[in-house]
């Protein structure tokens, strides 16, 4: 009796450390101990641990079952870095420089010229139409697992000009708790993210907790073909999905099929998924990381290109989303720290 | 203490009732009893018990993690019944007889005139463009939710030619307890069908066992917009994807991210998905359900155009897929039987 008791309790201690388990076993929002321990005492904080009291409080007017907790977080700037620029364009700008002696008539060619010689205006310059041709030159022409590949190896050593740390360790601390303490709650976790979504997969998993099915992003075209009986996907130099702004609201029902009861984002492009997540009944929750911190991390916003904040923030004031200043809420910004 | 494990056992029984404890707690491949009771015993059986014992035993040289166990599953005609016609077809038959007070034009103009005088050979000369008119008249101009909320109405009530059974019925048993048995050993289990993916959402969960998030399927574009400050996703008379032959590993690989390990189909729309997910390395399964039963289901294969199967048949042969006789390696055929 013993013997089958200690064993129960193995099989219960192990059961508790699986995210299933947690979710099963634990009292809705109650984890041991502060499930936010990043995040500061105040509003911001409080209000996301009121959501999810509300949602998983059995028998409340407001529960939600397990299977409808759907959440979806934007990527670049609400769950890494995404200053000076994009992780994806610097991934783009270091391809380009190593596939250059295959080309040497990029020496003359914009935006290729730019790239090379580091001309960042010239780059601008280009505009969209030079953007889109260094997507397609460094992400298309090869199959979907050369191209994971690549990615691996790429994250594996490039380092973040300001920090100097690997871009995989540029994330924050206090959004990993709240990935962790959704899934805790019952909650699924999506990444919805204008990024490249083959350009996340490869590490979403290790790096969120978000297994691949989960990551929604924009795609290129891909085709299946044999070569030599083998059957590979080959990437297209064609844009298949651009999973940002309206975009992501289209994203997210065709992936997942369910519409979000909470939603996470930092930038205009942000805005629909917001206005999508936070309608449609019962209680839902939107949250916009307002970037306030420029001695730990970045200050920015409306001025900013890269994650430009204007509508959204306005939409927040008006729809009663949770406004996160990263400078006061956050009382750490990167796990490293 | 004595209470203390009471309640801990009432914890472990709760979570043995739960697909995600049972995935956890039972031995590979173990079931109480026969997994398959529908099935009967020979080599079509065996093969899906040999193939989930090789993958999941711990410490074998074939052992799969469950994060990669992945099950793409073919709906019409694997799933459920196809003939005399796709059902999805059946339901944009009814809907054209339904929408045609508002249209009264549709008595002289084809393929409308065609289906409302039920006149199947005129509406074969249609040919796919007039099929493609009757989707999107049927299947667009109108929002997400409400297409949902048609499908489930028409699914409450409408009944089988033959069967004089609900659609959702004539679903088979043998395949429903595979879905069970593969989840039971830590596979997720995806829908992947040539079929509209806002058709089979609303019941895939219900019926499967298969929420809508791992659905996948052909899909017409949407767009956000916002009536009235309400956003909502508004069905467009468009194209989106055909996941169908070479665009099942397509729509594989943007929905899931990740190469199936097994694969389950009945058609020629189907070789691809079989041949994406069986090769790749380590052990794989393919598996064909050849309708041969006339007097319990349909017998068909390379004369029918529904369900056409000849290449799909032939590549069973050389890539060792099992090939699933319904009326030798069935017990049963549907739940009611």
């Amino acid at each position: 009796m013993r013997g089958l008791f200690a064993s129960r309790r193995a099989i219960l201690a192990a059961l508790l450390t699986s995210a299933a388990g947690a979710a099963f076993l634990r009292s809705p929002a109650m984890a041991q101990g502060d499930p936010l321990p990043s995040w500061n005492d105040g509003k911001a904080k409080q209000s996301i641990l009121d959501f999810v009291t509300a949602v998983t409080r059995d028998g409340s007017a407001n529960f939600v079952s397990v299977p409808q907790r759907i959440a979806t977080f934007d990527n670049d700037g609400t769950l890494w870095v995404e200053q000076p620029m994009y992780t994806q364009f610097a991934f783009a700008i270091d391809r380009v420089k190593a596939l250059a002696p295959m080309h040497p008539e990029w020496k003359e060619k914009q935006p290729f010229k730019a790239v090379l010689d580091g001309d960042m205006k010239a780059l601008a310059e280009s505009g969209e139409r030079g953007l889109v041709e260094l997507v397609m030159v460094t992400h298309a022409g090869m199959t979907v697992e050369e191209f994971e590949g690549i990615v691996t190896g790429w994250l594996a050593t490039a380092r973040h000009p300001r920090f100097k740390r690997l871009y995989t360790e540029l994330v924050y601390q206090p959004m990993l708790e709240l990935l962790a303490y959704l899934r805790a709650n019952g909650f699924k976790t999506f990444i919805v993210s204008g990024g490249g979504i083959e350009f996340m997969r490869p590490w979403s998993d290790r790096v969120y907790g978000v297994p691949p099915e989960q990551v929604v992003g924009s795609s290129i075209k891909t085709r299946f073909q044999r070569q030599h009986d083998i059957p590979e996907l080959f990437r297209l130099a064609e844009i298949n999905f651009v999973d940002d702004g309206p975009g992501k609201p289209v994203g997210i029902n065709e992936h997942i099929g369910r519409r979000p009861i909470a939603a996470f984002g930092n930038s205009d492009g942000d805005l629909q998924m917001l206005q999508w997540a936070t309608t449609g009944g019962g209680v839902r929750f939107g949250l916009i990381v307002h970037h306030t911190d420029a001695e730990r991390e970045y200050a920015y916003d409306r001025n900013s290109h890269v994650g430009h904040l204007e509508k959204a923030l306005e939409a927040a004031q008006l729809d009663k989303w949770t406004v996160v200043s990263m400078k006061d809420d956050w009382k750490r910004i990167f796990p490293f720290n």
